[in-house]
């Protein structure tokens, strides 16, 4: 990606509710983002909410991503389990399938899968539970997309399934001169500041580097820019990122 | 229907182990049904466990149908609950589309709903739960028959939609001269002998009368015939029951 | 109960967040109310967030209760459940157990059980889950007492086993010249205004008559005044009421 | 231990059935086994399941320990979980209590802990699991023996700890010379021959050198011997190796 405007797709975490407990501001969101990653179930998202998440989605024309987890309601889904392969396909190839049937009953369909959590991390390092991974998309619809960290070993077994793979960056994470993200914990590791997040999200997008946390500059070349949802501030962060991109002559646009 | 040779299709209940827990004998099952109910995991079934069944039905060539429950692993689904009308909803047709989706993963697809259990005799008797589950069915595709007991609300509500409606039949339960069943728990509400069993399939699939727990002759007019897979005895009674069948010139035959 | 200051127990639901999900002001309420009725796990509840609401009621000197409630996560225990009595029984004297275990851990113990939701009005109305509600709470231990509306099946079965039963009542819950409740749904039957809340418990704990939403005037004699805590002014109408019962001269004390 | 007839105890999990789905035969065992492992509803045991194992073990004068494990029924606790360590104590201290209590309420009390399935393994190997483990025991009832491996990381934690260690070995599980076990999986690590475990079990009850799976000769010192429930041969096996025990003039008795 060379310098220069360019198009950038922003997604979300949506459908965490879980029954009587709320989670996020879904409706806020669906007017920022172009892609929502939906909770299957499995982690978040009881199926009225994941039915109305959907449903939202159809009508912001905002792509559905199926946000698939460990299951792990009690650690939402942020606890890596040792889950052997064919187990972990099959767990996975059903919320898949139940996400995007219910998309499909609202008008819309999935078009991506996010791994959440845990698994997104764990599937990043590990080729056993990233070929698992793969596997469930592949049965499910090779025309599904993998939204993934650029490099890991999520993208590699995809890609060696022939899956198309979508590298995604943070507006609200500090990266390393390596180009990995500053973990979390670590001093600095979270952009609070929304106007700083939003230029580090124009940067990434109109191809810039980005200051990395050790003064270094650094390429991000992403497809698609991640904001969180689940802090008193989310909505705001999201809404300024989305105005820097615009103001920066990006077309903020879905990749699915 | 009248008297003579027909036609008639064989469903059991199918993938209802979960996890460690074995449940039933699929495999033997799958060579004398021509309809697998397969569990959805809210009742039973691990998704492993199911994408199993599923592959093991299209290897068969059995018909595959989303056995729906409510969310009740602890009291496999025999617990009836007041669940308001659109969570039900929902949460039928997120079963519907992980069945559907993994049998579709398998090669096959879901062409039929069964709810379980409690659920299964709620929505005979309560019109708002009958109408939430033919709104989840439709909501899913219209093209899915529902199959229940013939006569009750969950017919009403299935025919009210549009939706196909096929009606089962016991060959292991006694019928009342009404062509209600004995409810169990009653003296000889269930049949345990292969061969009065097989012999009240025939009869019921020849158009013969059968005869009722109080004397009278009654007329069980029904497109599918349930064997029970959760007793010691249940592939034999199962097969006796085939076997009788077919030596009564019954074609046994899947109606999906 | 003659006209008067008297002494009343404030109980509140605390302990109610479940994993990521947040409800309630479990710290916020432990300073206004002297009953907690923690979570046990069933309807929320993780054992992290029961063990805090343990601690911090024995900081606080509140009195700790076990609420019981049908295994529904997914509904909240607000969705009534057919459990068969013996399950039923074994399913809240685990909850009972661990509750009271982890209490006594922080250093403190469970002084009474009150059933959550679908189960409370359940066990009001129904002899036989509220025979197996007494059976628990006496296998346990029965020097716990039941917390529940006056008048109910659940009173009656406990006090039939021999445990203390405490009546309680609702500073924003409008009643009936019966005693009853306005069923929520109905317009009135939540009060939401503070000043009017604090109002009717200050009538309640004085043993003045109550204005009924008929127009009547009608006198409840109870023990413990319920506050909700899951409404935005939760914190702030239990507040209100307290200063309202302090100021008319009534003692806020537990009742066990 | 010195060679010689000793005393040793046998402990097998119990109370492993969910709801619906059995698994093992609690009451043969019972008659057999000096201590039962009783799950505690986190990757198996219902509490209705629970309850029946803890009146079982008290009609047959056999010790109840806590078989605490992550809370993972659709894996059956046997998928390690990162957990992080005030999470795990809370949910180990809340499955100790939930047994316990029952157990009480049956007229017995949980006298040990056991760590079932992949937590078992994890604490063995990771002292900050380990730790959690032995803090969750302490924070209940420092009294509680924790039932291990020899020289794991759980046997090192329980002991800084203060706890009681009791160390346990294997009549059905092949050992190698440095006194660890044949991973499952490798040739040999599981000894089906009911005469085989037997010897092995009487090798080691009465001092003597157990075979290595290498050729060598081992000394295995331990309190207590698990025998398996979960295969077909369980019961027979069990009973055989209690023979041979009392043959070789061991005295089999519990340990707490």
């Amino acid at each position: 990606m060379t310098a220069g405007p360019g198009v950038i797709d922003l997604n979300a975490d949506l459908g965490e509710s879980f029954g009587a407990w709320r989670l996020g501001d879904d409706e806020a969101l669906l007017a920022i983002v172009t892609s929502a990653n939906i909770a299957c179930g499995f982690h978040a998202g009881d199926p009225l909410t994941i039915r109305r998440a959907c449903a939202g989605a159809v009508a912001h024309r905002v792509s559905i991503g199926a946000q698939v987890s460990y299951r792990d309601l009690a650690g939402f889904g942020r606890r890596a389990m040792d889950v052997p392969a064919g187990e972990l396909t099959a767990e996975l190839l059903y919320q898949v399938a139940a996400l995007d049937g219910i998309a499909r009953a609202e008008g819309g369909r999935a078009s991506y899968v996010k791994p959440h959590g845990a698994l997104y991390h764990r599937v990043a390092a590990d080729p056993v539970q990233a070929a698992a991974l793969a596997a469930a998309i592949s049965a499910y619809d090779p025309g599904l997309a993998l939204l993934t960290l650029p490099d890991g070993e999520a993208a590699r077994a995809a890609a060696a399934a022939g899956l198309t793979v979508v590298a995604e960056g943070f507006a609200d994470r500090a990266y390393r001169a390596d180009g990995t993200l500053v973990p979390r914990g670590q001093p600095g590791a979270v952009i609070t500041d929304p106007d700083l997040a939003a230029a580090q999200a124009a940067g990434i997008a109109t191809g810039h580097a980005v200051l990395a946390a050790d003064g270094q500059d650094v390429k991000v070349s992403i497809r698609s820019l991640c904001v969180h949802c689940d802090t008193p501030g989310a909505v705001t962060l999201a809404r300024t990122v989305r105005e820097a991109l615009e103001r920066s002559g990006v077309l903020v646009a879905p990749f699915a």
